[in-house]
């Protein structure tokens, strides 16, 4: 994923900037970057975050940086922020989201002979320099934009720093959020509103699918109207979005406590305690416990002093270190209990896996499983969250292609609750990660909990609707 | 505090090693290190880590270890492991405590003329130095350990590797754990147990009170019998003890699961959600709503990702900083609520004067606070978890200052549940704070939520019995 | 200035890319880069050098770098090699010399609308990546570096790597050398020859003015004929280049003994001993003193263990540290004589003025002074080893200043030896710089020393001849 | 070797602790090391030198060290300055030396069972934190210093850090130098009087063998009258110290060039061109041609940007390459040439033999080699410079051990001037390295070069009397 923060203000922004990235991490693993403008030119600083928290890699820097505008990246493939000459100007510029055709984008303007590339690595185009090449071809920033988004296969929202203050844009289906915030002197764009509350901005306005506002300290100015169409991705709510974080107007964690609750709803099994695979599966886990009136516990404890991020890692070996390492667990709560375990959503299993054989290792009687969804049969194609896992690795998948021979028949009956397939496909989930049971959230439900209506929703990787 | 770990074994010892001194990461914020013995050599490793994470300070060096045994520290305050030379031959040493009289020791020392330190910064003599100067003057380790905890004022438990194998030794009262743990081919000692379960060790033995003994891969060697009279901290199991680590067979989560249940059964407030003010409060407040059937929710969410450490940085404007940053409030969850809260301590009282504040500014309703423990009335001299903090900044002198004109009278009878004046203390903190209500745990549950016999705890900060 | 190395092996390149670029550090003090070819992607590396030197700051990187071919470059301003994408394939380019149309080229690739640059710092656009843009506008490499080569007004030699081999190119003029060298089974394109003896290279090819050749482990290609005309820097040879360098096959050390015979034989000033100003007045002096029959001898003595560079800084204070610290007088060999210097070329005077101080402090009887090269009346602008330096601040253009109220007036005049008004300002000179006599080499006597005819050097900063 | 620098002033001391410092990284490789003492503390800094030189990894330190007084010191092996704590107050401590029977004198302290050394490393004791343990034996820091001298076998030279100024104690033999230098207000006390002219300090004192002084801003106070015996290093003019130095008032660079005539004056070789092997041979060759009238010139020219170190790494490989790429050949001097070489001494010779077959490659017609000392016979047991080198590598043993099957037979007959054995060991020398000539100085020659006493010098090296 990745997520982005921009402020513009009448006084300095950087204490803003560094805490509104900051407040971003979740969404990313790789890089870290921070740009401001003063007068006329551009401080920028990129780093690698891969082994260190964006905190301390950047503490020095903005010791040198000065501004009364900034926009700042947490980046989950490229370097950014780039600052980019063309002739709209100078300007430095953030991107989130995935560019399916790129090849074919950046092929298409070889033709013309002028345009080059130069932020590669290993051979490949810097996706954020491919959208500036695009914009570039606009008459001005919001022309560009639109071009950007009517060429653009997959999603794009951006920030764009200039001497004119931030132009935010929200890809076209909306498919991630941002979100304008507002305090005294000072304005602020953000993918996650956690962002907001303790750099003390409230919540001014939400951009629609392919809007594309101008930020000043004095004011928001719309140069793109919405578009009509929103399929904003459900999944942010579910799994990767943070706690704190609004969408559209609707909470997160409140969001997840909902989501418990319909699980609880339709479950009449006899357990022990109720607890929350963190961190996605505690919010679920706390609904489930409170309507269904059984104790909420903690049979596992993250390590955060350490290990705290909740978005993982590309390579999976270090994932799956990550995944064992983080959650201790705690024999007096597990030995002899029957235990019922909220999830996000089971994606492959393999360390959903691991961890249901430790706890029968520390002496569990039983171990239900509820995901806060329905099985994840078809791969995401519209946000690069999942970049580096194959379709073929989902949970969903792997049992198909057991039960048929091939992961990619049927589909779409496997995807219908109550259908046959649907049924045998859950029993052989169930079956290989060792469960007493395993109920999934019903789409309906998970539909309600969020409560937008499902054509405002992204589903695509539950019934192929996005 | 402070934390160790250490480990032998048949085969190599480092990522043991590295992985279980990180698993006291939430014990100190200064310093790393690592130490492993190899042939008959040392190779040792020391980082500043109050601006990065111990792990990836380390990352590069483990590269560079090999070794069948090792030991590691998390310290708050000085550089160690130290790789010590004397007529003991050469040892690596670490130490976790705090030792009340260390310049009168270091003046006795000087006074044979044939004593230096070199370990000093600042003009202080590096406190592992100098339990390190008072071990060699005994005719062995287990001697030279013995004569430490005969003069030392405070507590020091330590580790000592050897070619023997390494050295376990528990401060005098017990004050801190050492607990000693089995896996095939390996042994390893450790402060906190939560570092077990996930490098697949069982606990074999927790070392009683001034215990000392010698652990190689085959065994363990008891070298000092365990003393009588134990005072193990019980601040441990309330706020600085991992959730997942056990203390003399007691588990801390479900310790705390306890406190908030004793808590409930005292309480009849009437409420709508109830909450835990993170990290620490989080278990007793599970323990309060499971007990009283009262909704557990999280209307504050900790930003885990790059606020961490649960164990607070020593600069006083840096803790207010984290305090303020690490905690995102949840509007959908406060604003119109009643809110109970449970919470470790009131320690000092002003950054949860400023949680609370927040809470009434996003709209609730009621604020209820429930510590697990009584109010902190004396200073700790025991260990150095509060090395920086005077014992009349605690918000309970705060209160007793401000009704007699001087924070030390009476201070047995504040300290006495029930008594006028203790009562007073705690309505002037529940005013000050701006609290609904407030309601502290009684000492009697809080030991019986432990489940010790009280003249086995040190309770000093309560009641002045340490 | 900066420098450049390339090379193209059957086998891996990396430590002759490494070593070869060092040689070329006292060229630059900003930047170092390196890039290399390993099947189809590039790996580069770039580093700051103002503070450490080339080999320290990529001596880890090597490690991780692998190929059959490379480029690198000290660079005195922008961060290179580029790695760029365009319709020519993806390249790795690296660039010496300077664009004095660097705007009006960049607003001119802006009208296209479809150009950026992305490789910006401060608002200021890289020139590697503006020459890389004009060279992607050409049909092939060849086509475009010829395009680049038609409308760079300045100088610009570069290296492109591509899977194909290196492409070499010298500037139009051949301002800056650019050599091919040879060793079994690989082949090298330098700027300075001082790389190719200790890594074994023999001297293949001096390129022409203009030409262009790709070159692969198996040969030469010319790709582009050299042009007629040549005007190289005479100033290589007087100052800026490595005494163990050749250019157009004369070499630098043999020139500057050259120099010094010239300097001695219109000369019959009595001194006890000859001497040089480090490090590129050494050679000149040597020449002089064999000549004359009067000891060499060393007064100063450069600290060449931590002041290394003989190029100078950008920044006026740095170069004056760097000055004032390098050079270490020695009374003994100074108090009571009468010396000579030779010095590459009084530039500003500033420095030379205290050094001629300190010599009288440390007991100096007569100070002579003999420059290399006649006065520098005009500003060099065709490359850029004076960027920072204003041609007013010019020794002669201080003295013309001084004697006609302006330092732009008669400069022919005062360029031409022996003319009263020529006379008039080296007296100035030597007034201002407290000399006992002050001696210039005459222009012909120079170019005699050099080996070329008048017209194939660039005598530009001398007689405005470029 | 290693070197220091310390300055006590009325005003902050740190830009002159640091460039003192500095001005003797020729000394060592490994460790630099800063001490300032401000109000009651001190601020130190150690670094690694490996990869970098001093002043790139202190120039951040420095502008958060201030105080009135430091130390600091280039250190070929051990971490220094150590701020060591014991019965005379907290102090810094640096030393240069060797000692030999370091071992037992560990021992020793040992057997009082008080004592400790923390500054290990791999299992060896930090001989700074050895010599501090011998001092804080003492009453005093002058009674603990002359323990020191009277118990150290080999030699140390040292300077302390405290309260009351700076105690400067040269080794009990003067085999290295101590001088104090003075300017307004400051006090110096350096190994290298290199150290002062560019500081302003003019020399105030040598100290004398064994003497021991305390210096403060305001004076010198003599504690410890000098020795009677003197033997100060010969090696010092010859070979390591730096040409800008003077030691007991005789400069470096005037006795090189009077070596070089002592030479000249008993040759009669016909040759086309005089040289010195950098850096050293370069003083002596200068004053060989100025005596035979012979050109004087450069064939080989010192890559100094990069490979700026004299004093060589104690790793062979790392020697062998620095040796091979520092000088880079000028085949334009050398081809169809008579070239004779004057050199320090020919220690090893194995990279002089490298360097000689590449003269022949670039065409030499006749190499001949004028060593400014005779032969090295007997290894240096009284100071560590030659700390990894087997006295059995020197040119000479590996001769006589040809000659005599034992490296070890007739030394004293080989070491003496024109017996037979020394001309066959000399001639051996010739053939081995594929001289066409090869005569050493005469002992009597180098003394009379020097101009002290000959029995004020250690010459140990050389006939074994030191």
């Amino acid at each position: 994923m990745g997520g982005f923060f921009g402020v513009v203000s009448k006084s300095d922004c950087v204490m803003d900037l560094f805490y509104g990235t900051d407040y971003h991490s979740h969404l990313g693993t790789m890089r870290g970057g921070l740009a401001v403008r003063n007068l006329s030119s551009y401080t920028r600083f990129i780093h690698d975050i891969t082994n260190a928290q964006f905190r301390s890699k950047f503490e020095d820097d903005i010791t040198k940086m000065r501004g009364n505008s900034g926009i700042g990246v947490i980046s989950d493939y490229e370097s950014q922020p780039l600052i980019i000459g063309s002739h709209l100007g100078v300007y430095a510029i953030v991107t989130v989201g995935v560019i399916k055709n790129a090849e074919e984008l950046a092929n298409r303007t070889f033709e013309k002979k002028t345009t080059h590339f130069s932020q590669m690595s290993g051979g490949e185009i810097n996706p954020t320099e491919l959208v500036a090449t695009i914009i570039n071809q606009g008459a001005s920033f919001e022309d560009g934009i639109q071009k950007a988004q009517d060429t653009i296969e997959g999603s794009c929202s951006l920030l764009i720093l200039t001497a004119e203050g931030i132009y935010a844009a929200r890809d076209k289906f909306g498919r991630t959020p941002v979100v304008i915030g507002r305090k005294d002197g000072t304005r602020a764009a953000s993918l996650e509103t956690c962002a907001f509350p303790n750099l003390h901005f409230e919540i001014e306005k939400y951009l629609g699918p392919g809007e594309v506002v101008r930020i000043t300290e004095g004011g928001i100015e719309q140069l793109v109207p919405p578009r009509e169409t929103m399929r904003i991705c459900g999944f942010l709510w579910v799994y990767y979005g943070y706690p704190a974080s609004n969408y559209e107007g609707i909470n997160v964690e409140d969001t997840r406590n909902r989501c418990g609750e319909m699980l609880a709803k339709k479950d009449d099994v006899s357990v022990d305690l109720v607890a929350g695979i963190p961190d996605s599966g505690t919010g679920h886990a706390i609904g489930y416990a409170n309507e269904a009136g059984i104790p909420f516990r903690r049979p596992f404890v993250k390590y955060t002093p350490t290990w705290p991020r909740s978005f993982m890692p590309q390579v999976q070996e270090t994932r799956d270190l990550v995944a064992k390492m983080k959650l201790i667990p705690i024999r007096e709560l597990i030995e002899g209990s029957r235990l019922l375990f909220c999830e996000d959503s089971i994606v492959r299993g393999t360390q959903l896996k691991d961890t249901i054989k430790r706890l029968y290792d520390f002496g569990a009687k039983e171990v239900h499983m509820r995901p806060a969804c329905p099985p994840l049969v078809y791969g995401c194609k519209f946000l690069n969250f999942s970049r580096s896992r194959s379709e073929l690795d989902l949970a969903a998948r792997t049992a198909i292609k057991e039960l048929e021979g091939s992961a990619d028949r049927f589909l779409d009956e496997y995807a219908t609750r109550g259908s046959e397939k649907n049924r045998a496909m859950v029993e052989r989930i169930r079956r290989r990660l060792g469960l007493t049971s395993l109920k999934y959230q019903e789409l309906d439900d998970l539909v309600k909990a969020i409560g937008l209506p499902k054509e405002r929703l992204c589903t695509y990787c539950w019934d192929a609707v996005g």
